[in-house]
């Protein structure tokens, strides 16, 4: 039996449920992997704080240096959110020669380039399953369990937030605003919802896993991203009267011209398995030159989820396992750069709703456009006309080049044949 | 970048995945993990046979002494079918000190104590990704990813083959005969079915799953086995009427009187997301202690899928990360025993179908005796009456113990209220 001391930075809901499980499964890591594993050292701002757990045999203190200077101590779990005194501590837990598992999306989409270049320069490493879809095991499925393919696709639902926020709004015919206060009341939302409500959460998860599967370095910033906060109660009806859902949907594709990388609410056919992840639930569908579909689901959130996935890290750098893999993979090292493609040669299915007057040859003007542009319809629903005489009809289409079917929708709505700018959204 | 000569015995299916895969992507796992993965030998009972596809600079021989003697090839890919053949030939890579790479299920189940104890004494290791679930990492799931989670339960649908016939039962209203020849006439069942269609092989998947999640053996012939070949066509209109599509499930739960194990048709209401794992798909369903529910889905079966799983596990063997994880984790060498929960005491959610005359007293005749044994109705649907006037009555229970719920079927059955015996299944 080997000890394995742990350093925690961090004690807040996922570094309690590392406590948690360590306490009441320490025995388990021995049984199943011969590894003692203990927190000896929890390094939090708030030493004092009356917490609903306790730390054990743990040291409690709010100095790094504690943690830094303990020889005993090989692996720190970086439990620190935000990217500014979060990067400071893992650089220094780096420096100080710990290997590092953290589960900051947000540092290792913004800063991972120059934290893995000095973790490979102190020969350690970074582990970092928790990072995306809380206790899915992804990371290692892409890094591992796939590695004999080309990666072909990649679709997530990765932010819990949204998808329960979409998820009341669909089943439940909620407004966004209630449908949001109920998430934050549950604790499926912050108090400050934005990172996760405007796509920015999701947008570093995809980066983070199109690092993996496309061997490159990923501009975060350069990643498209629309969130869900503008979707009205109009939109997810409208999804339904197509047979879709509305899943906020992170895409990596790799194609000829580039690779496509976009965060953006997404009608999901019923018929596609991603549209039956629902609730607070995240699903990954990665599509593999030889595997084909394989889709993941699970909780993407939440203390022991998220501390699932960070002990599994653990145990895999205290057998060696992942210094071994990590290494030989270059998997967050490669310098290459990945081209992406320009969002007007992206080729999609795409939504549209036109809000139109209930006068004849207004049906055939709109399909008229489209088909000068090469749109063509995948299905259609038109509503009977409101008291106002307006109707909308609405339409997705077969996969077409963006530019040519947003050409096609602005000319539409400069004909005149639309009383209401046309709302348009992806479909996949 | 390091030579890794790969040995395989079986150029069928799946062994011509690999081959492809080999062929068009050996670069691939020089740029990923630094391995030149090469086929150097085949052995096959037919070399001289005309295939698709060349063997490429591999020796091509049906003696296994080539392979055997060979130093360079540490590393054998066991495709062989069966378990008389199957079994002698892994034994001998074994005993050459070569580690073995097999899909073989039954191989597994039935001999996997013998051929593990062998591979420990000789320093070497069995990988196994591609006998559960194809091209779905569960495996490394189970093993790794979950590994600081008890296991509380496994449902899986583990056979495409049952699968597709089911999902063709559901969806095209086919009988089983129509909807099996037409499986069979696309590639996805054999031309004998019998060892899919009546549930062996989904035991012997599943012996393997929870061999690894509850870490003790597993005598793969007490696990309760019940095929779909008995299913009718009323069976499956019975289940879309309580809101269930039938799949054949493979069950592990463990619980304070032994672990309840088997495979089963089994109603799996519509809104668990196992019951739109259709068509030839795999699907696992795992309950963790700290992650929760994951589900995975993918391809449990076919050349590329397969390949792509035997391929993990040689870039795991190559790197030696397996060596290490697999001896560390005694995953299939605990001597432990798992003790089973006899049938009689069970708890599960139950189906039945009373085919009853139409007339007074008879549903209160029924719902009595079930009250009686503590069974408690969770939805029922009673259909009109055929012109000779009998109706159908279909239940389904909560949870009961399978000896209470048996009991009041028995005696519903004798109190000559029913016109045929009772048909009953499971309910997840």
């Amino acid at each position: 039996m080997e000890r394995c001391a742990l350093g925690l930075i961090g004690w807040g809901t996922v570094g309690g449920g590392v406590v948690e499980i360590l306490q009441r499964d320490r025995q388990l890591f021995v049984d199943r992997c011969g590894l003692d594993i203990f927190v000896k050292t929890i390094v939090t701002r708030t030493p004092s704080r009356t917490r609903s757990q306790t730390a054990g045999d743990a040291v409690v203190t709010d100095q790094i240096d504690v943690l830094l200077r303990d020889k005993e101590i090989r692996t720190v779990i970086h439990l620190v959110g935000g990217t500014t005194a979060a990067r400071d501590l893992c650089v220094a837990c780096l420096k100080a020669g710990k290997h590092v598992v953290t589960a900051n999306k947000a540092l290792l989409a913004e800063f991972g380039d120059e934290l893995f270049a000095l973790a490979a320069e102190r020969k350690v490493t970074i582990a970092f399953e928790a990072a995306v879809a809380g206790g899915i095991p992804i990371i290692a499925a892409l890094r591992d369990g796939l590695v004999a393919n080309r990666i072909e696709a990649i679709y997530g639902i990765l932010n819990g937030t949204c998808n329960y926020i979409l998820s009341r709004m669909t089943e439940d015919g909620k407004g966004y605003t209630e449908a949001l206060k109920e998430a934050q009341e549950l604790g499926y939302a912050e108090a400050d919802p934005t990172l996760d409500v405007n796509g920015t959460d999701t947008a570093h998860k995809l980066a983070i896993l199109a690092r993996i599967a496309f061997h490159g370095r990923i501009p975060v910033s350069e990643i498209r991203c629309e969130g869900i906060d503008k979707l009205t109660a109009q939109d997810i009806a409208s999804a339904k009267n197509l047979g879709a859902r509305i899943k906020l949907l992170a895409v990596a594709k790799p194609g000829p011209n580039g690779l496509e990388l976009r965060v953006a609410p997404t009608l999901i056919p019923n018929d596609h398995p991603l549209a039956h992840v629902s609730k607070n639930y995240n699903g990954i569908y990665v599509l593999g030159s030889a595997a084909g579909p394989t889709l993941l689901v699970g909780q993407g959130a939440g203390a022991l989820p998220t501390a699932s996935a960070v002990l599994a890290d653990v145990v895999d750098i205290c057998t060696g396992s992942y210094q071994n893999t990590a290494a030989r993979f270059h998997f967050f090292t490669s310098a290459n750069s990945v081209p992406l493609l320009p969002e007007a040669d992206e080729v999609t299915c795409s939504y549209a709703r036109f809000a139109v007057p209930d006068r004849p040859g207004i049906l055939a003007g709109i399909t008229s456009e489209l088909n000068k542009k090469g749109v063509s319809v995948l299905n259609m629903h038109q509503g009977t006309p409101n008291i106002q005489g307006q109707a909308l009809i609405e339409i997705c289409t077969h996969a077409v080049r963006s530019k040519d079917f947003f050409e096609a929708i602005n000319t539409i709505d400069r004909l005149n044949i639309t009383v209401r700018p046309t709302v348009t959204l992806r479909r996949l």
